[in-house]
């Protein structure tokens, strides 16, 4: 080794010890007789010192030193006279007798500091540099924590991580596909998978009873700030279960992740359905750190002469707190954002609870105080609280409110990033219809069992049928998602019918999964979550990208890299594919 | 959950607990009286009685059931009379009181045991099947057991996992790449990796320190038995090290793994030169199980008027123990073997030791008994032995006489497999010249660091520059491999011109490494093991088919679900990418 000890573990015990550190030069300090050189690795800074009265020559070489280069220093441990105790190194300094540069740097683009003074697209570039600022670093070590705590938990549990294949076949039903072009089978391409799903159950089949996986998906999708191409599951699934079986042990997966990392315990995670959900805080992921419930006041509020509200499948309240001193101005700026994208609402109506006890509303012209001060009650709204209200077609409307509620929560600082609230959401349709192509699709996959009470609604009333499918939540986002899977050939032929694929079509892209439901399938269900939002909610942060050593950006690009790029001619020839130039 | 216990955890101590047990029926016997069904999951069989006296309603039931039905059965645990002490289960069984047949099974095409009478195709295309067997389900339980170790001990050791990207940039140096095109970037392509190489090393260069990651690679070469077009690999890199600290993390590592998976202890690992290696072995993974060493003969046999072997670079021989009764007809056999590819060797020559002390040989005419006798004193013959002797251009001829080694202690029964013989071979050649393409490639890879002290010789006489590379051997099989890596963008620069690159190309290929390098890159080093290698080494087998759930076959192609595919228009229109049609 170049070195004895790293920079991160020397303390007062070590004083007179002789020593070598090797790592980067962080921060250098010139005061006049003295020279301080802050020396940096994975595992904290040393502070070394160079003396001009004792050691003028290597003092001088000490200055000419600059940030990032690389130095192997060798010295003695010395207690030192002005300690920092806010760093475990911070008592003790290197009193330094050998320097050798291994590396010389260039001045780096920004500076390698928590706050940094690079912009996101130059630490792109460079990631190598910015993944040394210890933001980034304590994200990876974090992740590094969580898949070795998930790993020997399951372990310990009986599950066994099998490796699955990641050159498989394309399958038209779900996202988009990457594909891969097969040299050896010309004409032909394989896929890269967006789950294990289909190999995880045929793990099963297989007997293997207790499966996970930490893998790699892959999803050719637009993306966006929380998307990546390439991300990263833990995947599982289990054999002779029924869903209480999978939310309690993955329940418990997630607890000992809290207590382990975060030393925080919890009672039973709140369970709700997904009908619940929508209504009381219109997500089918909602944030539950604080309360700001949804309240349909249809009945309070129609026939009223407010032809809006009239004609309205839905109306819908939230009750802000202490928010009746909002200005005209910020009123209009709320109304401006919900007829935008995504809101896509008409329009925005506003209560004010004013602490004289009086109202003052937009639709003062159709409703007196009497009725106001029902509404109010009937959203639980207090002196000084705002209600806002809006109205429509029921679903989009309770969407509407769901971000409207995610909004002024975030206005009054409601979403703690300190503070984890999980909770299952279960019970989620089975179908959901798609007005665009106007046609059902799996609203978690095609391999989701209806529960056994709704299954003889399948070709009569779709959409009433709900799926033992459930998703665990953290904070408003979804970590995990999975269900308890058909394993009968009759009802996945029945499931795939309903999603409107003909027998020939069935059989052609399913058909080795409905054979292998032939030879003994037995009942399973299992659970996936997104690893790279597990560790972010872990970390504190919105983005995953944070918590990935090398993502890409919102085009698919590694800018580091410089990837994609254009292939050798003799690389498409030998693939059999031609690219289409575009004009 | 749908069982109380699984079929390999009930004993004598369960004896009269009510139970419910779920599984696979292995076999059922039917005695007249009793009928007698093994119910089968991944923890073991349990055996399951029905007696036609106490319940015949029940007992006509279970006759029913055949091989590979899922069950569900009730009942109480009973201690037998015939008592099968071979299984941990086999002193009790299971009165059963209730069956529930949970999915039923056609006849499997082949038997779910040991030695099944499937054929290879058969068991690929019923993988899920396959899979039941317990011999294969042991190997991806060890394959579980191994990669949970591997982590846990690196993880104690400090070294953090990180995952790298799998949709990267291509690099037309090396092996051929899978490569995945890109709709949101039009015309250009990603490719998947051949190894996370690049990105290790920027880990480095990013501080990381200690990296480690099981991840799948990806090489589009044409497949032999022992490749598949994806494989895993344990790839690791450590900074500020040299190769021996490298050498002796993992030379720990595996030393753990054999000391928890197979409790075998050993003394430090042999190690040997490349040159060495090909001059006593004539491979560089030599199997040291058995000895049988290469002798060079050359001096003791030129000029004795035998034109084969005075015209010969080299003239090689190794005593075969006790083959001195080797037949005319065997040896014909062999002649007729190293003349065939891959030995592509002239011819064979043979001393028989007779336990006379007599010899006798295929070349008696230009060579005496004395000169006999020399040469077999040279190569440590004993009466009863037999020299095989090949002659030509020496490399080539070490490969030869490398190949028949191994032929050899195939046919002596040599090759032990529960023999463990680890080495490493380490001061590698630097640089390959290949005669096809008439230029040099790195024997390891471009970033391979040259010896300083040959560092010199890199454009005088790039064969003499060896690096300081080394490869892990057991049994004769390249388990891991790794080297010192180039930090200095200069003798990076030096190295790909050495390869033929010119300026342009390295910097349009490279440049983002090459300038990584000039921001404080440490020196460092690591090695990446062959994980589906190493599991069949622990298992006991050649192939690593055996070790994967789900391979392909030599042609790349998933029988099971028939992959890879033709893709629809509409995908391929929107990749941007058409087909050229093979006539």
């Amino acid at each position: 080794m170049l070195r004895s000890h790293t920079c991160g573990e020397l303390n007062i015990n070590n004083c007179n010890q002789e020593v070598v550190l090797c790592g980067w030069l962080q921060r250098s300090r010139d005061l006049g007789g003295m020279t301080f050189v802050d020396i940096r690795d994975r595992y904290g800074i040393t502070q070394a010192v160079f003396n001009m009265e004792t050691n003028s020559q290597l003092c001088l070489q000490a200055r000419k030193l600059s940030r990032e280069y690389v130095l192997q220093l060798k010295g003695v441990v010395r207690e030192r006279e002005n300690k920092n105790l806010k760093i475990p190194t911070g008592e003790i300094e290197i009193e330094v007798n050998e320097i050798k540069v291994l590396n010389p740097s260039k001045i780096p683009p920004f500076t390698i500091e928590d706050n940094t003074d690079g912009g996101d697209e130059l630490r792109m570039k460079y990631r190598y540099l910015d993944i040394r600022r210890d933001r980034v670093k304590n994200n990876l070590l974090l992740r590094h924590k969580l898949s070795i705590l998930v790993r020997n938990y399951m372990n310990d549990l009986g599950f066994i991580e099998i490796e699955t294949p990641f050159l498989i076949r394309s399958t038209p039903e779900g996202a988009r596909d990457f594909v891969v072009p097969s040299r050896m089978n010309p004409e032909q391409f394989y896929a890269l998978p967006q789950s294990p799903q289909q190999f995880k159950q045929l793990l099963m089949v297989g007997g293997y009873d207790k499966y996970f996986q930490i893998v790699r998906c892959f999803r050719d999708e637009d993306l966006r700030a929380d998307r990546q191409p390439e991300f990263t599951q833990i995947d599982c699934e289990m054999s002779f279960v029924e869903q209480e079986d999978v939310l309690n042990t993955f329940e418990a997966m997630v607890k000992h992740l809290f207590k382990e990392v975060k030393n925080l315990n919890f009672d039973s995670f709140p369970r709700i359905s997904y009908e619940d959900a929508m209504k009381y805080y219109g997500s089918d992921k909602p944030d539950i750190r604080f309360d700001m419930k949804l309240t349909e006041i249809t009945h309070l509020v129609q026939n009223c002469g407010f032809s809006v509200f009239d004609s309205a499948e839905a109306v819908i309240a939230i009750s802000v707190k202490n928010s009746s001193e909002y200005t005209r101005k910020q009123l209009d700026e709320l109304t401006e954002m919900v007829k935008k994208s995504p809101f896509n609402a008409k329009g925005l109506v506003y209560i004010k609870c004013n602490n004289d006890d009086s109202f003052k509303s937009s639709v003062d012209k159709f409703y007196n105080e009497e009725q106001l001060s029902n509404i109010a009650k009937s959203v639980n709204a207090k002196k000084g609280d705002l209600i806002l209200i809006m109205a429509g077609e029921k679903e989009r409307t309770q969407n509407a409110m769901g971000l409207l509620r995610l909004e002024m929560a975030t206005r009054l600082n409601l979403r703690d990033n300190d503070k984890f609230s999980p909770l299952w959401v279960v019970d989620f349709p089975l179908l959901e219809w798609d007005e665009e192509t106007f046609r059902f699709y799996a609203k978690h996959h095609p391999f989701t069992a209806p529960k056994p009470e709704d299954y003889h609604l399948l070709f009569k009333e779709p959409k009433k049928v709900r799926a033992n499918a459930y998703d665990l939540v953290i904070n408003g986002v979804e970590i995990g998602g999975g269900s308890i899977r058909i394993f009968d050939r009759k009802m996945q032929m029945d499931m795939f019918e309903a999603l409107g694929l003909n027998e020939e079509e069935i059989i052609q892209q399913f058909g080795f999964i409905l054979e292998a439901f032939e030879y003994g399938a037995p009942p399973h269900g299992g659970i996936a979550f997104g690893f790279d939002r597990l560790c972010s909610i872990f970390g504190g942060s919105e983005s995953i990208r944070d918590f990935i050593a090398f993502p890409k950006n919102n085009n698919g690009r590694d800018t580091m890299t410089d990837a994609p790029q254009r292939l050798s001619q003799k690389q498409l020839e030998e693939l059999n594919i031609r690219v289409i130039e575009k004009n």
